[in-house]
């Protein structure tokens, strides 16, 4: 598939993947550990869950690495525990994979998790880090996510479970990191209507947010103890607060209502997935159309 | 090997490998499937082949994936079969490599098979795709053949094949993706007049051109029943039309040639292989001095 | 940790990593082999040295494919009394780890090695190639390093290995490649006042310099015999002179005193580290300073 | 676990592993290929599905590779489907991995599936091959369920799924190789009353009892066409005639009874997975009893 | 090195590497968890250090599996405390490497490892478990230690470390497992003089004999509180008592001091290693002389 | 395949594989090293190739670190030669794979090797060492060779080499390791008429037979320098006299011509290849009917 011979087979192999107004979305998110999904993405997924649509966020580690007093199958079934919360406030399906936190490689094996995962879940979109980013765990979660785009159409790939009819659209969830190239956001969401929601529901990742990330910055001491102070401790913390590129984007999709907005998660369209034509992208992200 | 220190390399070690004008050229091309490489670089493969020079094509996988009816060994078969035929459309050798159809990894095994290619061919060019392309056996085709630039003259590495005297020019094959760079096309060969004989021996991959890849787009039954309306749609399906960049480089190497090109291909010197001055290119690239 | 959040993150959770004029720095830097660490850090390392901080070059390989007439455990014990000896004239701890020339690949196992240097060192500072370079090996140093960053701070990982209470500020050393995007000097070290010494402890590679990378260009008959004129073939080849990205960042820390420097080391501050504000670089780098 | 503290562990820590005569009895059977779980236990599992009993069968590999004209995805997408139908005419559930046929490797991502499979289960009784046996596949099952075996109990391990609560009887189904040690069944279970279902339940596989295993004996030719005629020839051909050492076996455990028997399928005790008393196993095996 | 040539091997190359009365003898012990060395040799261990000897106990796993409670970097770091601890107390030197306890492979890294330690050490006897055993980590460790047999004398493997002068003898320790073939003692151990001292150095393994163990087995509630009462406990449960096989062994080498031997420790020369006469194995093990 | 079947598998489908008396006879000898097959098979060999048969010994690793002062890439080419050498002189091809001396891994890519190699050779004899062996590289050939045993006829294993139609006879060589059993001759053959051959042409391998193995055993002073002496000397150390196992065998097969032999090379069927008669083996081993 090559050149810019896209729209001679457009013409010649129209993709007949249009799909009703009324039809459900199956959006499916991949993170690294339990929290990262609800992290980049959210917002997005409380608004897509109650609009009827289906979200699923799969967390490629067991998350059994990340706390300075705990460790191994113990600290993984409390992130378990954590993220079915978290599911369960989102509104979203949540699943974790047994791997070690720390230690996610590129293999075979994982990509074909990845595979099955998004064609089970019949997934229109894909959402997932871009392979640049701090925590090697992102990055590898990152190229697996790549590694599976266009293999789930495959029938010979995983045969065991059907292929995906189309390549769903990937999507990059926002990161600040510049090198090698910067993230640039196709499609940016307002989620301050649910910004308050999604702050809950992230809290659910009590031994994350509340131990672990404060730890590492030496500032366990100063979070909050109870329940509301740490809302607003996290609120303040995550704040997603767009900057000038995003609400650039938010302009394109949201026209003057961007203005004044404080909460935005972006997004950047893969280029292995499906290239999806911004009418496309209206009926993929029904809360653009609002 | 740092900085800007070339020139002084260059002046200290002044490489002693330019060839005389009447001197086959080597020419090696690997791609992920069988008709990859026919596809990026058919046409420069067929003109390298005219003037005498020798050119061979490796598949890294068998292909034994890439079908909607048949997989594994009966196919790869079947992919093998028809990668000889084109290979003699060509002009060119064909060999295809036992590697499961997408589960090209980039091990060291993997490496150690490219470096022996290169190698046993004498290669002074070698020519590979991207490791950014939508399907990740071309990604990784990408990086396994990276990974055997400067290798390729090391006589410790594969003793038993004889080093290459210097490193080949390594080239990248034109793609259309722009994360996290777009293609640059140093070279750009017009294949105007070898354009009919490169569709017709990219149209022995039978299986690939006529079954799977209209299968993937849902239009099967589009695809014409005779050899000659499947020529006429191959040849508009894979036009390989110059876009804007190609077009400037035509026009360094072609002059006013370039004008009114239909069909080109464009190459991209990679930097981890010898990195040869214009005068070095055309004695490597002989067609673009006519 | 994600997008514009950074100023809160800081707002919230100060890091007191600021350390007293009069603490030793500990800076750590990662080769593919055996003279890489030397080549790109040896000026600096030897400033660092002379102000009595301290500095350890690892080499990931031990060299023991590099040469055309000798190889294996021979070569390597060969490689290594050369980095001891070179350790000695930079005033550096040198380490050389037990991995196959050219086969080094971005494991978990090497990972963990590569933490767990960098802790034992208690390093404020690691310094290691980009992920581009010429030689696969080079490459997989910059992806073992990158990966190791942050996970140094985690305690669940390489337990027996205290961790580090703060993630280290990671350095790419320069190099001359430009894709997928080129090197950016973030601070440039000038190295004129100890460039002899850094020739002269770089010499100690006999088996690299005057035997091997001479070989690989065909001129290994032009290399000198005598002690004088191999260091004086050595300054020219490798004389790191700046280029113009790097004159101007010399300017930015040096002013005027960047005015006609011959030989100057570049470093890049890599995104998975610590990101230190231009204050903290100055106490970092004391001999930015003067 | 050491020598013969046996008696005292037993003593000082009784495990209250028994259960009444009214609980079901949970039976896994792990194979390499589809088919192969059927041919080594199918008799028994008819009989623990008779009495009520919980039997599940495991192919390790989707049986990708074992035909002489077909391969890949198709072929494991028909060998899954004979599978299922097997499994309903057994009465036993059955599932089917998605490893390569003539593939399978002892990694830990095979065994943690391995693992997962038993606990889920909630294993009583697990049977594999041994690690001697023709075809690499049957004896890398034969390692990969020793592997599994203690570590279905260790909570760290595979954290996500609770561990069994005690280590099941793991039991090596019959073969007829004698290095480096033959055979030794401490358990035979006559099937004579069930055979003919045994045969009809195998025959499901079609691909592999008429076409590919009478393929590789170069007598595809003489498999009949209908469908009596096949279960003959399927039951001549795997008629599971006792020998001198099992039917001692099954004197021990059936006395007069096993006089005369035609067919019976044989187990030894895996020295890695708890180790029953006769009065265990006769409340394991309730078909013995009888 | 093939069949019965061993004498005349002998006669030509008078292996001279017999060693005077008052050298020091250097021991090495592998296990795959912290407390494996300690079970099976920790009276011999005694006895060597007792007069004058160096043993080491090397753990290939750092344990970070086996505990109900607690898991990852924090049981790893009580385990390594532990084992410290038990090393003082039994006279020999503890390391613990950092391989995931449930997870050791026998890749060719942890072979290096082991030939590492074994070289540094100097070792003239290395013991080991055999490689059937219920553990898969025991397994595995007894064919990483075999895979190292040899190769500690091969300079070209691992060549940063010296090799050997001579293969040593390696040992493995007893088990109770009979397949494929039953463990035979060459050599056996009187440590009745000791075995307070074993039972005491083992205790420090707290979280290992007194929580992990007793849970696995459902009996946590029956372990004593008080310190004599849990060394009687250990005592009981570990008591090593020699079986028959085991006391003809102690026959041979003690005569009718052997009689009613209440503890030994057995071992079984590898047939990997040097293969010492009786004279050679008296001078090893002086605690036979008396 | 189970159990006591073979008899009716026998009459099911009688194996036609058969070959007339005038039949080449195709036999291929696996060893870990260059020399490993010269010393199990050299004998033999040469009988078969006297006899107008073909044989070929393939080492599967090259050599590159059995020496004391050599190694790499430069010692793998003069064990690379010196095997060529040896194989002119028994009269058989050689092959030499790139794999690392003392890193031989059975993975799947190596096992593939030996599987196109077999099939390459068409072969009907097929030669390995044991999996037991004091060295890591033969157990590992050991056990490759078993793993590729049956996929050889599987034509959906490395599909580009087509399958053999019959599974070969697989025989180790002899080897003296009791544990976990000790070898027994199947078959030995009288190799006295053709010793001295053997002994000149194993003395190809010089740096094996007279630089490294002495050294191993610390007498490469007592090497012998002139060619006869050096015979000689090989011919002492590599007698190959029959123990009383390996007689009775050849008594077996020879009679009395069995009285007084001095050399003899022993084979033991091994149980995963074709199981042939007494009567395919006079024909598979025409040495033995005279």
């Amino acid at each position: 598939m090559k050149k810019i011979i896209i729209s001679i087979i457009s013409f010649l192999f129209m993709a007949n993947t249009a799909f009703s107004q009324d039809q459900k979305i199956n959006v499916i998110v991949f993170g690294a550990h339990p929290d990262d999904c609800d992290q980049d993405t959210g917002g997005t997924a409380i608004l897509f869950a109650q609009l009827g649509h289906r979200v699923k966020f799969v967390s490629l580690t067991n998350g059994d690495a990340g706390h300075y007093a705990m460790g191994g199958g113990e600290l993984a079934k409390i992130r378990i525990a954590e993220a079915m919360e978290a599911g369960k406030r989102f509104g979203v399906e949540y699943e974790v994979l047994d791997n070690h936190d720390g230690e996610l490689m590129p293999t075979l094996a994982n990509r074909l998790k990845v595979i099955r995962e998004i064609r089970k879940w019949n997934a229109d979109i894909v959402i997932a880090p871009r392979p640049n980013d701090y925590h090697p765990d992102h990055r590898y979660t990152g190229i697996l996510v790549q590694d599976a785009a266009y293999m789930v159409i495959v029938p010979n790939v995983a045969p065991e479970v059907p292929p995906l009819k189309k390549n769903p659209v990937f999507l990059y969830s926002e990161d600040r990191f510049q090198k090698p190239n910067p993230f640039e956001p196709d499609i940016a969401v307002i989620i301050d209507p649910v910004f308050d929601k999604k702050i809950y529901a992230m809290a659910a990742h009590e031994s994350q947010f509340f131990d672990w990330l404060p730890w590492t910055s030496g500032n366990l001491d100063k979070v909050p103890k109870d329940e509301k102070s740490r809302l607003d401790f996290l609120a303040k913390w995550r704040a997603f607060t767009p900057n000038e590129t995003t609400l650039k984007t938010l302009k394109k999709w949201y026209g003057d209502k961007a203005i004044g907005v404080k909460h935005a998660e972006g997004f950047e369209i893969c280029e292995y997935g499906k290239q999806p034509s911004d009418e496309e992208l209206k009926k993929l992200f029904p809360m653009l159309r609002k």
